[in-house]
Formats: structure tokens, sequence, C-alpha cells
């Protein structure tokens, strides 16, 4: 497998893929579409069990979904799963038989939260991990997911104190809050999830597979509430608040390295 | 705005109502009542978005139920929601536009919990706070709410625990069992809690109504199961098993100011 | 009540219960037997109204249940619930009118973990206490509730890390993930749970009742789904796969005393 915005290394039954799309690791169309491509030739891979998520930028896991071309990625999504939503996207990932281990240094915010979420497990770097859903600053409401799975892993109060906040969240208040399984030290992490992914690649699928099936049927959102907050992001998106709002937004920085950094204190 | 058992100041889009109805805040008629206009009033308000509760009082922040007036407020509670219930009331509240914030120090115990779970988020000093769902000590149950917002919040084993001990328990082990966001020092939460609520109150308010909606739809109780745990609150209290607890209670200080500093205690 | 496997004293409303079933508190077709004979006899007698479940071996709650016996331990449970599942027995124990408090010390691995679960609540021993679901590791599923109940608890995310590691998870971590009420110093541990055994004890049967079904009503998986979990565990033991699995374990010192002191790194 060879892709423009993730480096793949395989190793046994576990594939390692580092996202790298620079500058920022936006999720944009380029993301989306190899997102899509290793699903499809991971799940075609009987001798795959397991795909590690990492960033090769130190700062920035996934910023967020690429404002500027909506359209585009969503498009991209379509391509498995029928229709042009990153959240039906993520949320097959979650369904899939491949187990999935997000392994966070640096922010995730937005789509890039909703990324992590759908991953079956995450574990984050207390150094430089930053989590955040700024999705109502811009007068919307996460779409690809967010909402489905933060309600139901901290709750209704922390889930609407996370997102109706806006603001950015360290490690160890994520890890207290269930937004991810564990914060850790960056010296450790990268060895904890290897060993970790390769004894789930050690184990049988058809277990596993039963496994994730019925934790899935207890707490994965259904197509029908994906679709529908996909749904309300895009009717959300096309009113002149948020439009207004998100010019107001590149005008201080958003989507730059550098005007992202504290997203969260820019509202 | 101008209440009997509620002192108001108004910030910008934001409303800080401050509980004050000594000798101990119970919620009886009165207070219902204020709470039903607040309500009524602030949803009238479209510059209005996020209403903050707090108390006059440092020991208390809403004691319980009167137990002496349950039908009065009872039916207070009917003015807004057509029936004499606080659980619906309380739950009115959560499915409101308005963003309810409670900021506790001192005691919440029975309703008073109840109340601070309907709110959309809870904060609380770690030096005063404490929590408690006394009902069982009197043969009832939790019948606002409670059993809805604990058992999702903190899972079934916890929630038992909590509700079967009825027993007191400090701000630190509440945030530990997600029965409130986060207990943090007295002298800081005034100015956090403050500084969210104006954060909330500055983004537009139709992505934060679409957020409630989609987590309320997960995560809130339905009426249908409001209404039942109110009924089996009645059909309790009308138990001379209860009645016969209560009775006791009231000889041993329930219901004064210093016989329910240590309530759990006297059970 | 007399019982081989149990030891039990009564004090008041409390019936405190002893598992001893050496060499490992393994849960096969004795220990089933007399859980059954327990839960019966305490439901018919309305004086008691909390059973206390903890170890006579400081090493081993329940190890977990007795692979080489499945069929019969199977149908022990049978005589309770007309059904060969230790999982509806398990559930019938969250059901019933008894509150049901687990006081662990040593390994609770696989059933032994569902049963903890299936407790109204659960307290462990901080120095000692080990949980783990190791089901995956043998091509199977955790078939007695383990699925419906830690997903629940702990969410989607921590839930599939538990299972799906088949590891060992000391008592401090278990909380943290909130397999577990709380993880405290053996020391006080037998003291808490006696007190709050006492108290739950005290106070009238019916509000508890009402508590109980409430609360199951949101947070107890169905029988429908913990009678599937228990037939896909059916199915997958009776797979080539599996039992060369468990052959393989065998010959490591699976289901030996000294072979399971650390279960988690044999795999």
């Amino acid at each position: 497998m060879t892709f423009d915005t993730l480096k793949v290394r395989r190793e046994e039954a576990v594939l390692f893929a580092s996202i790298d799309a620079p500058p920022m690791n936006l999720l944009g169309p380029e993301l989306v579409h190899d997102l899509v491509d290793l699903i499809r030739q991971g799940e075609a891979d009987d001798t795959l069990r397991v795909v590690v998520f990492a960033s090769a930028d130190p700062d920035y896991f996934i910023s967020h979904a690429d404002i500027a071309r909506v359209k585009e990625y969503r498009d991209e999504a379509a391509r498995l799963v029928g229709e042009p939503s990153i959240g039906l996207l993520f949320r097959y990932l979650s369904g899939s038989r491949l187990v999935s281990i997000a392994q966070i240094e640096g922010r995730v915010r937005g789509a890039g939260s909703e990324f992590i979420l759908a991953c079956d497990m995450a574990f984050a770097a207390r150094e430089t991990a930053i989590f955040g859903q700024p999705e109502v600053a811009f007068n919307l409401n996460p779409g690809a997911g967010g909402i489905q799975h933060l309600v139901r892993l901290m709750g209704r109060s922390r889930a609407l104190e996370v997102i109706l906040s806006a603001d950015d969240y360290d490690a160890d208040l994520a890890e207290h809050y269930g937004w991810i399984n564990r914060a850790m030290s960056a010296k450790v992490l990268d060895e904890f999830v290897s060993s970790l992914a390769h004894r789930i690649g050690s184990f049988p699928p058809s277990g596993i597979a039963v496994v994730k099936d019925r934790a899935n049927a207890i707490a994965l959102g259904s197509v029908h509430d994906f679709r529908r907050d996909s749904d309300l992001f895009g009717i959300a998106a096309a009113q002149p608040e948020s439009q207004r709002r998100t010019e107001d937004a590149f005008h201080r920085g958003f989507q730059t390295w550098e005007g992202e950094l504290a997203l969260g204190e820019t509202f």
C-alpha cells in the first residue's frame, strides 16, 4: 500500500499508518481519499487485523476538516459508504472487522476528534495532545459523530460542556472525561500502543469480530443518527451566520499552522 | 425580572440567579414558582442564552424538596408543564434552548441533586459541596429524575451505590463518579463558571440548540420515564412506612438548618 | 443455609457469603449449584435484604468458569432460570430484590468478572484484586454479560480495549474505568463493605426494589442480549480454533493455581 497523505509500515498483523498531510494535517479530500483506500485494502487482506493511526506532525494529529473543501472531501467519503458524509465513513471504520487504534500527539479538533472517537480505542501523549469540538463557535454542530460518541462516553453534562464551550482540552482532562482511553507520557506511548496492537493482532479474528459487533450494537449510534448529524451540519454550514463566523475566523488565522496552536483561545 | 426566592443579575447574554430561600433553600412552592417564572421569562427573551444558578446560602444550594408541602410545589410545576411533577419541570429545563449551569456551594440532596442534574452542566466547590439522594431511607425513590440521570452518568453500579446508600458524597467523589462535571476550589469556581457562561453566551444560538437537541435525544430520559418515577414517588409517599420514617426524621431534625448539616449520618 | 462452596454468616438483614471452592475458586457446577440455592433461599426469606460476596482465597475471588465442565455448570444455572446460561443466572441476580455487593480480593477473570459486574455494586482491595476478560485469546467472546455491562459502564473504547486486550487490570485502573465502584486498601475494605451492607439492610425494602427496577430498566441489558452473547460463546467454543487455543493454554498452566497468577502475561 502506498498513499499520498499516509506513511504506512506493516509488521505482521498490524499496519502502522502515520498521517502526513502538511502543513497541518487538515482532513481534506486527499486524506479522506487515502483513508478510504486504506480501509478498503486493509479489509481485503485477511492477514491484517489491526491498524494504528499516528501522525507525522508532532503538533497536529488531524487539525480538523478543511472547511474550504467540504463538498470535495464528502464526495471522497461517498466512494466507500455511498453517501457524501465523513460521519458515515468514520462509522464504517467503527464497524469494520479491522481493529483501529489512535495514537495521538498534537491537536485533534472537530472532525479530527471525531476520527479518533470512531477508532476502537485512543491513547494520547500527555505533553502534547489537545482535544476540541469547536463547531458551535461557527454556528455549527459536530457533524461526523462527535455528539454520538461524546454523549455516550462522558455523559450528557460533560459532553454538553465540551461541545458548548468549543474550548481546548488537554490529554489529562480528556482522559478524565472518557474522551480517550488513557493519557500517558509521550516517552512510553509508542511502545505501549505497538505492544497492544501486536497483542490484539495475535488473537484469532472471529472472537474479535463478535466482540466488536456486540459492543457496537450497544454503544455505536445508528446510521440514521450519524446521517442526521451530518445533514444538520450541512444545513447549518449554509447559513449566513455560519459563513460570517467562518470568515472572521479565517481573518484571525483559522486553518493556518500558527493560528490554530491555541484555537480555543481565539473564540 | 424580580423574584422572592431568586436574586438575579443580568450580564449580556447571561443571567446569574442566586437561590435565596432562607433558612435552608428548601425546594418549596415559592422557589418552584420562581423557577417557573424565570424559565418562562428567560425563554421569551431572545437575547438571553445562559442561566447560572448559584446559592445565597454557602451551606445549602438546594437542601431538597419541602416534604411538608409536596402538593403545593407540584402544583406550581404544573403551571409550566401541565402536570404536577417537578421531575417534568426539571426535564423541561434540560430541553430548553437556555443553557443552564449549576454553580454549587453547600448541600444538594434529593430534588436539589435532581435539579443540578437537570442543568446542562454542574461545577462544585470542593470544600463545601455535598451531594445525596436520601430517598430510600424514607421508603421512597428519587422521583424527579435522579435515577434517570445518575444511572446514565455513572453507570448502574455506582448509581445503585449512591441511591441505595442514601449517604452524603463530597465534591471530589461526586466528580469522580460523574455526578458533576468538575469539583474545584471555591476560590476559582466563581470566575471559572462566569467565564464559561459568557463564552457560551457569545456563540450563536442555533448551533447550541441543535447540540442540546441531539444530546438530549441520546441521554435524556423520556417524558414517560420521568413521569413514571414521579408517580412511583407519589405512591410510595402515601405508604404508612414512608410516613413513619419521615416523622421519625422530623424528630431528629429533618428540615432544620442544623439537623441536615450531616443528614447522611442521621439514618 | 449451608453449602459446599460457600461459607455463610448471617447478621441481621445481611448475609455474608464467602466463596470457598479450592484450589482456585473456579466457577464450576458445584459453585453454580450453591449460588442458585443461595439466591432461591435468600429471596424466600423476607428478612434478608443484602448479600455480600467475598472469597475465602485471598488470591482468587472467582478465577473464571471451569472450561472443562461447561455443560455441567450451565445445567445448574438452568435450575433457576430455565435455560443453561450463567449469563441469564447472573442477570437474574441483578434483577433480584436482594441487594448484592461484591467484596473483591484476588483475581476475577472471565465469568468471575461477569459475576461481580452482575452484583449491584463492587468494591476491591487495591493491593490484590486483578480483573480480566481473557476470552478473545481463546477465540471466544465474554458470554455471561461481560460485554453488556462493560460497554455500558466504561463506554465503547475502554470496553473494547479491556476485552480485545484480554489482559490483566489492577484495581486502580479497574476503578478508573468504572469496572468497579471503588478500589480501596484491603485494611479498610471489610469494614467499609460491612457498614454499607448493614446501612442498606436497615432501609425498607420497597423503595430499594423500585430503585433497582428503574435502574435496571435503563442499564441492564435485555434477556435477549444476554442470551445472544451466551449462544455466541457456545458457538465459538465448538470451533476447532477455540479448542486448539484452549488446549495450548492448558499446557501452559491454565486452570492451575500457579499458572493463572499472571494469566494475562501468558497470551
